[in-house]
């Protein structure tokens, strides 16, 4: 039996199919049993995220904690968190959860690099709560990349109502909102730009840049994290870590 | 908190997604919090169920009796397996699993009757596993259908064929042999047509009919059962049924 990647979805739902769809798509597999075996808690009852990091309102965690406890029982060996905001909760997800979780800002400088993108100015296309949380711009800074962020009134209209619209199905307005926003970041200076939402891969793909700049896939790099971990030994997996 | 749903799946992994995706589309949502949650226990290491029913080689309900305990503990009130040939042990699932389970042949019957046929000959796609367990050809006569079901060769080649290159990720070589598997049913006088393998609709839709049939989709309409279950107030909820 491969060893069980636990999924801790629902943040929101299309974004948890899509990485699902991902981690498939990314899997040397001729028949169903060679695919990564997975549990996903997909429940998007959760309080939300960029609400509790910017107004204070009610804490996400707790429902996040009772899925990573349906997730350990289980028995998954490691989580991946298909939505970038959540991971301001990282640590006590990872502590109080007990599992290690692959994360998604790790999982996307190592995209970077995959591209080729070494360094300089990289663009992010996120929530404002994952701007202000700020583990993106300290784990890009920290691999030698300078972080561009939209504009408050371009970050405001354009990403939080782009998002918005991919929540509620509007993909078209979704793609024409967030494609603007993307080349604002272009024309700022952005070489690459993280799409560190994961409802933006919904509308926006690599294979579709809307502008020169290589855009990479925060949902995609983790997916492809999730099948080197499936496919390394035990030995390879990450460890609880306390950040 | 609204009820949670189960879901049974991994067989195949694609299409876990593809009805995940689906139950989603067919909810009246406007932010994360509307949809269904789901617990979803995708682990495709689980014996092939066509080889158990014809070949009496290693039976699916272990791994698959495994999956139901996850789900039950992680608190699904409701199950649905997004494979039809695993109900071919739907009695022991509900039984043993003590959830009740939303059948797909009876979802499938639901959506014929929603696409206006009310009777006649309704052509089956679906695994030689699922044919020979017979449950399809008893639900759609119990309602007034009459089924017609591939020649044995059609069926080895072209839908078992076809359903294997889904499976492989070959989709292109899949939809030639599906298609051509769909022409020869409405050639043998079918007036609608059952995708009655959750690998089928990855390449059939009812949107591309290949020909004057209507297409019903098992997938979908074991989707749309689900959000009826889920609107549905919990008295509405299924019993654990014997068969």
């Amino acid at each position: 039996m491969k060893r069980l990647l636990g999924v801790l979805g629902g943040m929101g739902p299309l974004a948890t199919v899509d990485f699902m769809n991902k981690v498939i798509g990314l899997t040397q597999a001729g028949r169903d049993q060679d695919h990564v075996p997975m549990v996903v808690y997909s429940v998007p009852q959760v309080p939300d995220r960029t609400a509790a990091i910017l107004e204070n309102a009610e804490s996400p965690l707790p429902a996040m904690l009772q899925g990573m406890a349906v997730l350990r029982q289980a028995g998954a060996e490691c989580v991946a968190i298909p939505c970038n905001t959540a991971h301001y909760w990282y640590a006590e997800l990872a502590r109080e959860g007990r599992l290690p979780i692959l994360h998604i800002a790790d999982a996307a400088c190592e995209g970077l690099a995959g591209r080729g993108v070494g360094g300089g100015n990289v663009g992010l296309l996120a929530t404002s709560g994952t701007l202000a949380a700020g583990f993106y711009q300290d784990r890009l800074a920290a691999r030698g990349y300078r972080c561009v962020t939209p504009a408050a009134d371009d970050q405001q209209k354009l990403v939080m109502g782009g998002i918005h619209h991919v929540k509620a199905g509007e993909l078209d307005a979704a793609r024409q909102v967030l494609e603007r926003a993307a080349h604002r970041l272009i024309q700022a200076g952005a070489q690459a730009i993280v799409l560190a939402c994961t409802e933006i891969p919904l509308v926006l793909t690599p294979e579709s840049p809307p502008g020169a700049a290589a855009l990479v896939d925060a949902t995609e790099a983790l997916a492809a994290a999730c099948v080197r971990w499936a496919r390394a030994p035990a030995a390879a997996a990450p460890k609880v870590a306390a950040h």
